[in-house]
């Protein structure tokens, strides 16, 4: 029994101004699970595939101590499969084309052993799924929730009982102010902490990030970036990162989540200098101790 | 001789979403040495405006130990007006009218005894203004320095003389990507560097601060705001601040100007919490410190 990750897998066909990949490997258990794993171990993944899905793929994943016991693999279908399309500003990017396939009829069943983790990360797929996650669960201490648009704007009142069931939201600044109707990101954060979740994270992109809770705010400066080769993945590997250090350490203070915080943004910043997962296939632990002491230095003052 | 302050005054008609004044004190220098006057006194202004002047804010200048032996007052003129209307998102204003009044034939005289100021800001003014001024000065220590896009799209050789002459730009995200043509802020701000000033200072409204210098970044966070009220003068007091403080301590160091750029941002928030300046009329030590504080609570990690 490990921290257990729950969302989509998928190969990706990726263009920025910089090069283009085809088949990559992709999807938000992936990036969220290859992130935590730098931190905690075994990390469980329930997610689904085809058999198109390359051996290699779960080979990397196994070789970091990733538990595929909950991943389907269905004969005779194809694998989720998304495409898009980064302009020079790499905020804006531009859906090529979305295939479910497998992911259609994506049922998630969590191993008998999983069913006890106490802690959890639905990543973005529909809240009825998370909620259906959330019901084979047997009373799991910290659950962290991702969500976007697609899911605020179609599904919100599913959503809203997710966010009823969830420690954590993590959200992009967009995603907060749609989901509060709100513009003000400080009042937004109050709305959304009073619809659940004890403690919201909302990400600013290049700006860094917020975390709401116990009444107090914490913001996190962004790592200053020369290039970002791929956003792919970033909010997710973000997610891995602040729970995976979070279950590791099982200290779910404010003063940890903060930390915590720190590591998400680790990863999310390693990520982004490598095409589709590569930037999280290959780290060490000092490299990662070492950027978190950059964040340090980058935002302290006396 | 104490700090200088050199830039614009003027009389400001204001309209927000919330509430809307006419005739209100305005203009760079007025906030600058407002913001400035927390921390050292007295600040010398140089400026100009018209006998429409209110002998009021002459008087609540005075009451701030503001020096205003380089305050010209044209007889029969008229003050410079300014007039913006900003909407329900504060990022965006329209101009509505600009009389540059006795501004047109501004031509600063620094007082004999201010040449010798070793600290000076030259506020957003005509990049010929500001070559004026720092010809009038005997080798200051410290010159920091505004701008905008005007300028830069206008009189970019000009500024490019004045960027050779001070120490400290202080600009916004926009105004940096434009002045280098370059859209990444990190690769931005090495560009502007190499133009001259050793710090740069890139102001991100509700995203905080970075400061740049000494081949080191930091990173200042944004005082979380539910209501800003007049974004008007933000900027201005965020120089005051900045400079005030590094003035009265005397220590260029880039551990210190970092303390300063969070001292800008202090003053930058109470600026906005009310009109015109208002906001910077009446604050005590213990406030200005108690926000200093919540700054560094609002960004610290262990």
């Amino acid at each position: 029994m490990g921290l257990l990750v729950v969302g989509s897998i998928g190969l990706d066909n990726i263009e920025t101004p910089f090069d283009k990949v085809e088949n990559a490997l992709g999807g938000s258990t992936t990036y969220i699970a290859l992130a935590a794993s730098y931190f905690t171990g075994p990390v469980s993944i329930v997610g689904v595939v085809g058999d198109d899905f390359d051996l290699g793929h779960i080979k990397m994943l196994e070789n970091h101590n990733i538990d595929l016991e909950g991943l389907q693999i269905v004969k005779g279908k194809k694998t989720f499969r998304y495409g898009c399309r980064y302009h020079y500003d790499l905020n804006v990017r531009d859906s090529l084309f979305t295939e479910l396939n497998v992911f259609e009829s994506f049922n998630p069943v969590i191993p008998l052993k999983d069913k006890k983790t106490s802690c959890a990360v639905l990543g973005n797929i529909a809240p009825s799924l998370q909620i259906n996650v959330l019901d084979q669960l047997e009373n799991p201490r910290f659950v962290v929730c991702d969500t976007m648009n697609f899911w605020i704007e179609r599904t919100k009142d599913k959503l809203l009982e997710v966010l009823k069931r969830v420690n954590v939201l993590i959200i992009n600044d967009s995603e907060a102010r749609l989901l509060s109707n709100e513009p003000n990101l400080i009042k937004a954060a109050k709305k959304i902490t009073e619809m659940g979740p004890k403690y919201l994270i909302i990400k600013k992109g290049e700006h860094g990030a917020l975390l709401f809770g116990d009444e107090t705010i914490f913001s996190a400066p962004a790592y200053p970036m020369e290039n970002i080769y791929d956003p792919t993945g970033a909010g997710d590997a973000f997610a891995g990162g602040f729970t995976g250090y979070l279950y590791k350490s099982q200290d779910f203070s404010f003063e940890n989540l903060k930390r915590a915080v720190i590591y998400g943004s680790v990863m999310a910043s390693f990520c982004v200098e490598k095409f589709s997962t590569k930037g999280l296939e290959d780290l060490s632990y000092l490299e990662i101790q070492n950027r978190f002491i950059e964040f340090k230095e980058l935002s302290n003052f006396n």
